[in-house]
């Protein structure tokens, strides 16, 4: 069911820190910041030749990534999001088999403009697991 | 300098359950268990079509990752692995950046007979940052 691993999120605190720390120190590609209000985020991609690295940083009061960087001071990998061709499909199979999914279990558009669900972590190794539809 | 990503590794308890869990309920291709005792792990790979998820699970008194289990019971995310070309050259850039190498700074043969670095988590946004000659 699952495909190709999309990207890894790390969350951050300083996304000018962190993007020039990918593109000056480990020579990456990096992209400009993009604000995206709506999730409460601001998302730097590292363009990997075989996948993404996404940076984090928090925009806004009410930020998913708050808490995480409360606990997480030096930020840290927030979660890892795997394709699949058929979120509503993928979905079901996953109820199904008894993983839980996250808010209300319907699909939300995410920050590439793709539908999106995230997979409870106590369900998959202390792990967020977001699937988008590819 | 940094290339492919090569592996996401995951800290598991159980790595008959995780491997169920990517096979059965994710619907992944996943290798059967190799014991790494000079590692201190016993090693899963879920071969995704771009890159590869690691699970780890302790192996014997001293494994690497007994500690972060305590503190993570339910698993997690262990590291993130790069690829480069010439593990010196990225080794000797990193430190001339200030970047801090863990251990003695010199590679080592990593569990895929491949020389490794580990790079400091303060370093790098609180993640553990595995570089790997390709």
């Amino acid at each position: 069911m699952i495909g190709r691993l999309n990207h890894v999120a790390i969350a951050v605190r300083d996304l000018e820190k962190a993007s020039a720390l990918y593109r000056d120190t480990l020579g990456a590609k990096v992209t400009a910041p993009v604000a995206q209000p709506a999730h409460g985020v601001t998302v730097v991609f590292v363009e990997l030749p075989n996948t993404k690295i996404e940076f984090l940083q928090p925009l806004g009061a009410d930020s998913p990534i708050a808490k995480f960087l409360d606990k997480n001071p030096d930020g840290g990998i927030h979660h890892v999001c795997y394709e699949v061709d058929d979120i509503i499909a993928a979905r079901d199979h996953l109820k199904a088999q008894g993983a839980r999914i996250l808010g209300d279990g319907e699909p939300k558009i995410g920050a590439h403009d793709k539908p999106v669900l995230f997979l409870h972590p106590k369900d998959f190794n202390g792990t967020l697991v977001e699937l988008e539809q590819a």
